[in-house]
Formats: structure tokens, C-alpha cells, sequence
């Protein structure tokens, strides 16, 4: 078998076995196919595709690549939870204590922010001794003891997946669905979890910005989970304007604190009622209807917020941030982004406020940036809101950064008219 | 600039500026753009293509990546000669000394055999003494005096079309119309010719198989030669068998030499004298008619013969081999290959034949692999042919292979029906 031959058979659409997959994907972690030859095949496949049993065994390759996480310590079923990136998603922070509360178990390994996308192990660092980097021994007890735990993905699950995508990302074959999907779920698989619920995410501020491009991704991944033997389910979400109000580290933290409280924003509180009803609907605790009677009561009782404060504790975070927010970080830098006519929020490029608030120093452009967990935005008002000439839409936070450049971001960023819009429909289609 | 947006930008289609490939190919020879961002580009390239505009840059980038040949030292107009590959094919070996008779100034660069296509050097160095390797200075000298000079291609001419060329050998982007046509371009623009005579070989034997695609090739090299201001013609002509009776080194030179004593095959006359009044034309001796007229009638007067015996001694080859064709090498291992039955040559093979003389010694199967002068395959019959069963089709020759692989070879790409086929059209058609 030779690389060159794989290379052409993919370029000229012909479909890949197992074994040719196998053989390219090991060849390449070896070192005995060049990053040149790994380059062509990935743009070859940009043009040709993989067909979804070619998905399946290059997702497969990629986890056979290193090790899978042994969550064989932590009883019953295990189930994860991902998302595909967007603005203001805070809810892990809520469906993972509301979930577990009611009893699932939920291995959740998390990534970091990249670009104008915020990541969950950010906001959870924003709590004063929070740690996110366990031991395995030390994760599965936490999964055991509180029934949920999130830390950082280790660097030895899917290792070939962080060359692929480095190759991918000078190469510009990052946008191509059958590896974003082979890519996500390498990891998912990695991860150990019996089971998945996938987030995907549509509009301004999502990689999908159309349904179409969304269900396509979401269909490739549930088919992935699924041929691997891990039911997959996955709901498809507006990601057209930030969810909830606030984008940032700490200030997410807090919403997301809110929101256990009962006092969370219509959005956010359903997209993370809708994922909880299904971690539980896949962790086997009755009829969809009932899981979501169930996560709802653990939100409105209050037994999340305490689940969330012994999720807290049992990673080293100072749990009294549950009901003093005071202790969490919050930039002194701050400016008001007024509306400048008057009228309703027609919409909102979110990718752009995203931006805004990496700007602002929550996020990172790179992997070994630092974040600043101080910095954020916190709305006023939002897509639908009617607004008066100089009324603050939204107030920015920062510890270090000038906030100018944001504020124009977000000016350029907000579309203000005379029509009210429709209002945002959340949950847009479940896949399974 | 960045390497990533050309790459994408041609990824999705769009038309690269003059600026975006001189960045490119520089960035490449220079390593600031990687191994693996030149294979993605070029098989974007592969799925989009490059315009006649673009296709112009990409070839004038990688002439700038060197030096360009100074035949100022050469009076008058300077004609090259390039064929695209193909068996038996010792049509410079005739053409240039006929042109050269008839007062035209030819200053060939020429290439090594590769696979199973000859190259002249190859065939010249069967030659004893003859040197292909000369300096600038001596190379003008020696078409100053005879008229023609044949020298291999010095490493310095265009090397970024070598640094690609290896990238496209093990990425599956060799096969690419534009990207042949710039290779083989920037060579000839790099070679410091005036003016460019194309051989671009159709059939069995050549890399375009069929006269639409040797038409795309041809148009696309005419394009970028007339772009350069250096008048370019391509005669499309068949390789759908071997030209001529011989397929090797020594032995294509006995029979160019043969042809040249005015006893060649019709095949190989046709296509000889056709592009040596290509050669004349270009060198402005008149019409085509009458260049046409010249060229002929140097052959068949002996002064082209007499011309090649002054060519060969001007490089310091023993020009009795003009007379005395035993001072060259032919190999001791001889076989016969014998008709399996009764009937016509409906085809061949071209390529195998090619193949079939490379088992044999006659060529190479990476370029520094060393040939075999004396190796190769005289025929007694060819295409058209009748032949009667166990009857000699040809004779091979060697002086260290086993012959057995390429009989076999010869024998299932032999072809013999009941219906003598049609009888082949040399000159396909003329592009300039």
C-alpha cells in the first residue's frame, strides 16, 4: 500500500477502505507520510468528501491513534456532552449540576476558547481554586462521589487529531464537515463516555451558519457515535444572537450562577433544560417527557445550584461564589455601548460580538494565549429589544484592554430598525 | 499576504493576482511557505485549475526562481525543440541537424529518459565521447560553428519547478494540464530560446491519451510562450506506436542515422521533417511551403548527414558511428519475440512498449538510476502489419537483464485481429 495511491484513489472520488484509512492515518503519526502527502489528501477530501463509513474509520484511526480514557471506575452510564462553539454558551454550567441531580453520571471533557468562541474550562477557572486538570483516578471519583465532573482534555486522547488539525489550519482545510465531525468525535470517542449529546450550534455566531450546513454536521456525528456503538443524539440550536446576556469568563459564570438561582434569561434557560432532559433521556431515567418534567423541577427546587456548589467544591473551587459573586473577577476597565438611533434590535452579527469580547481579553487567538477572566460583556438589550438613541445596549469589562476597538466591533456589529423581528425559535431540530 | 488565503482562495475558486504567485512560489523557495501548503495549493490547483493569466505568472514565478540560460553569445534567431515523452522517438536526433543544414541556429536543453519515455541525451551519449554537459561558453560556441548544440539542462534553470515537481510526485499532482504545461514551460523560457518548437505526443504511448487532452496541453504552452514574446508552435503528432523501428538508446541512434542516410521508416521521416520546417519557419526561411521544401531536401541530399557528423565532433563524440553504426554498443542478450498467431497488428500498447524496453536496461525508473546504452527493442513488424504465426515481431536486446519480463510485457500488449486497421495520421494538427 502506498500514500501516493490513497491520495489519487481519494482525488479521483473513488471510496477509501478501512484498511487504506487505517494505513494512511498510522503511516502518518509515524512519520512514514509526509505532512506534504497528508496536506494533498486532506484537500483532496475537501473536494471529494468521505462517504460515512470512510468518516467512520477515519475518526476511528485517529482515536486508535493514542489512548481512550478509562472511566471504568465511575458506575452506571456515562455520558458526555459537546457543543461546536458559540457566543455566550454557558450552558454545561447548567445541564451538566441540573442533569446530575437528578442522577446521571457525566464525564465531560472540555475544551479551551479559541477565536471568538468561549470554552467551558475558561469560565470554570474563573472560580478561585477551581482545577480542571485531574488525574483520571481523581476525575472518576469526582464523577463517582458528585455524579458530574469536567476537566481539560489530556494531550495523549487522539493525538493525531492535534496534527491533523494543525496541518488542517495552515492548509485551509479546516471548514470541511466530514473532518470537523470525524475531529469532534475522535475526541468524544477518546473520552470513554457510553454515551453523547451534541450541541451544534446555527447561525451568525456558530461555525454552521445555516440549518442546512448544521443538520448536515449533526447527522455525520450521530452516525459516527452511533456506528462506534455510543448513542448519539443531537440537538440542533439558535446560535443567531448570544445566548443569554453575558460573554466573557466570570461574567458567564454568574449568569449561569443566576440561572441556578431561577432567575436565568428565556433563552439560556431553555437551550439547557432541552440538554439536560436529554443527558438524562440518555442516561435511561424514563420517557423524553419525563426527563424534561425532571430537569425542570431540579432547576426550580434548587437541588442543581446545590449540586453545582458540591461540583465546585469537589474540584477545589471556592463554592461560596454560588451566592457571592463578589468572589469571581471583574474587569475595573469598563465602557457603555449606546444605541445610536432609535428603534427596535433587528439582529446581530454574534460572531462579531464574540470578537468583541476576545478583544476585550476573554478570549485567546491562539492556543497558548492567556485569557483574562475579568473581561467580558454583559448586555442590556438584545435581538427584539426595542432601544432609545444613547441607551446602553451593553456595558464592557476589562482588566488590561482598551475597550474602543470593541465598542466599535459591537457598533458595526448591532442593526437597528423599525420593525420588531420574530422572535428566535431555540431548539431547531433533534437528531438521533 | 498570507500563504493560507491564496491557498484558500483558490480552494474556493477565485483567480489569483500576479502578486499572490510571485508570493507564493518565492515564499516557497524561500521556506517561508511549507512543504504542506504547496501540496494543498496544488491540489487545489488539480480540482480548479490555473486561467492562461495565472498559468503565465505560475510559470514566469518559477523561471525568476533562477537564472535564465544567456545564448546572447549565439548570432541570429535561437530555436528550441520539445517533445512531451513518448517511445522511440529520435526525432531530434533528425530534425535538428536537417534544420541546421538549412542555416537555422537550434540551442536544445535536453532531459534524460525517465519511465518509459527516452530522452535524447540518453540516446546521444551512446555516442563514445560525446559530452552533453558543456558550459554556456562552449555550448554557444558549438551552435555558433554547426548550427545546433544539444546539452542537458543545468541544475540552476528554473529550480523551483524541480522543488515542485518532487512535491507533485508523491502528492498525486502530476497529472495536472497547467501544471505540466508551467513545468515543461518554464524550462524552455529558462533555456533563453527566441522562439519554441512543440512536439506534443497523443496516444498509447504519451501522457495524453487522446487528442483532446494533447490539445488542451498544446494551447496552454503555445499561450504562455506567446505571452513571454517568444513565438511558440506545437505540431500535435501520434504515439500510438512506437516511432520508427526502434525503441533504445544505441539503437534509435542507428536509426536516426539511417533515416539520415535517407532509409528511415515513413513515420519517423514524416514527423522529422515536419518539425524541422517548424524550426525554419520560426528561423524565418521562408514560408511554410518552402521551409518545408528545404528540409527535405536536405535530407535526402546528405548535407543534414554531413551536419550531424559535424554536431556530433564539435560535442566530441566519434562521428564514425555516421558510418560505421558497429562503434556502438548493442547488447549481447538477445530474444526474439514471435507473433502467437496468424493476422494483422490491429494495435499496441505504446506505453508497455516503452516499459517493456526499460526491463530490458534501455532506461530508468528514478533519475539516478544509470542506463544501459546497449538495451533495447528493434521491430520488424508494427501496427498494420501481417504477421504469421511464430514470426519474429521484434528482436530485444541487453546487456544484463533477463529479457524474459519484458516478452511478457510485449506480449499482452500486442494486439492481433483478422481486419488490417486503418492506417495512422502522423500530424494530428498544428497550434500556434
Amino acid at each position: 500500500m502506498r500514500a501516493y495511491d490513497i491520495i489519487r484513489k481519494k482525488r479521483d472520488g473513488g471510496t477509501l477502505s478501512k484498511e487504506e484509512i487505517d494505513f494512511f492515518v498510522s503511516g502518518y503519526c509515524s512519520g512514514s507520510i509526509t505532512d506534504e502527502q497528508a496536506a494533498a489528501f486532506l484537500m483532496a477530501v475537501y473536494f471529494r468528501g468521505l462517504d460515512p463509513e470512510e468518516t467512520y474509520s477515519f475518526t476511528m484511526a485517529i482515536v486508535e491513534s493514542g489512548s481512550t480514557a478509562d472511566l471504568s471506575g465511575i458506575s452506571g452510564i456515562k455520558v458526555d456532552k459537546h457543543y461546536t462553539g458559540g457566543v455566550g454558551d454557558k450552558t454545561t454550567l447548567i445541564a451538566l449540576p441540573v442533569a446530575a441531580a437528578c442522577g446521571a453520571k457525566i464525564a465531560k471533557l472540555s475544551g479551551r476558547g479559541l477565536g471568538h468562541t468561549g470554552g467551558t474550562v475558561d469560565k470554570l477557572e474563573a472560580i478561585p481554586g477551581y482545577k480542571t486538570s485531574l488525574s483520571g483516578a481523581a476525575f472518576a471519583a469526582v464523577v463517582n462521589r458528585t455524579g458530574a465532573g469536567i476537566a481539560g482534555q489530556s494531550a495523549d486522547l487522539a493525538p493525531a487529531d492535534k496534527r491533523f488539525y494543525a496541518l488542517r489550519d495552515v492548509t485551509a482545510t479546516v471548514d470541511v464537515p466530514c473532518l470537523i465531525a470525524s475531529s469532534i468525535m475522535s475526541k468524544k470517542l477518546a473520552s470513554g463516555a457510553d454515551r453523547i449529546v451534541l450541541d451544534v450550534k446555527v447561525g451568525s455566531g456558530a461555525f454552521n451558519k445555516t440549518l442546512e450546513a448544521g443538520k448536515k454536521l449533526a447527522h455525520m456525528m450521530v452516525d459516527i457515535g452511533n456506528r462506534a456503538g455510543k448513542k448519539t443524539v443531537a440537538l440542533l440550536t439558535d446560535m443567531d444572537a448570544p445566548l443569554g446576556y453575558a460573554i466573557g469568563n466570570s461574567v458567564e459564570m454568574t449568569e449561569a450562577l443566576e440561572t441556578l438561582h431561577g432567575r436565568g434569561p428565556t433563552d439560556l434557560v431553555q437551550v439547557s433544560l432541552s440538554l439536560a432532559a436529554e443527558l438524562l433521556f440518555l442516561s435511561e431515567k424514563g420517557s423524553p417527557e419525563q426527563c424534561r418534567a425532571l430537569a425542570s423541577a431540579a432547576l426550580k427546587s434548587g437541588a442543581a445550584l446545590a449540586k453545582f456548589e458540591e461540583m465546585i467544591a469537589a474540584q477545589g473551587g471556592d463554592s461560596r461564589c454560588c451566592r457571592d459573586y463578589g468572589i469571581l473577577p471583574l474587569g475595573k476597565i469598563t465602557a457603555d455601548f449606546t444605541a445610536q438611533a432609535e428603534g427596535y434590535i433587528t439582529g446581530v452579527d454574534c460572531e462579531a460580538y464574540g470578537r468583541a469580547a476576545l478583544l476585550l481579553g476573554a478570549g485567546r487567538n491562539r492556543k497558548e494565549d492567556p485569557v483574562d477572566h475579568g473581561a467580558g460583556i454583559i448586555l442590556k438589550k438584545k435581538t427584539g429589544d426595542s432601544v432609545s438613541k444613547g441607551e446602553t445596549i451593553a456595558t464592557l469589562y476589562s482588566t488590561a484592554s482598551d475597550p474602543g476597538p470593541a465598542l466599535e466591533l459591537l457598533a458595526a456589529s448591532t442593526f437597528i430598525g423599525s420593525e420588531k423581528p420574530a422572535v428566535r425559535r431555540m431548539i431547531l431540530e433533534r437528531i438521533e
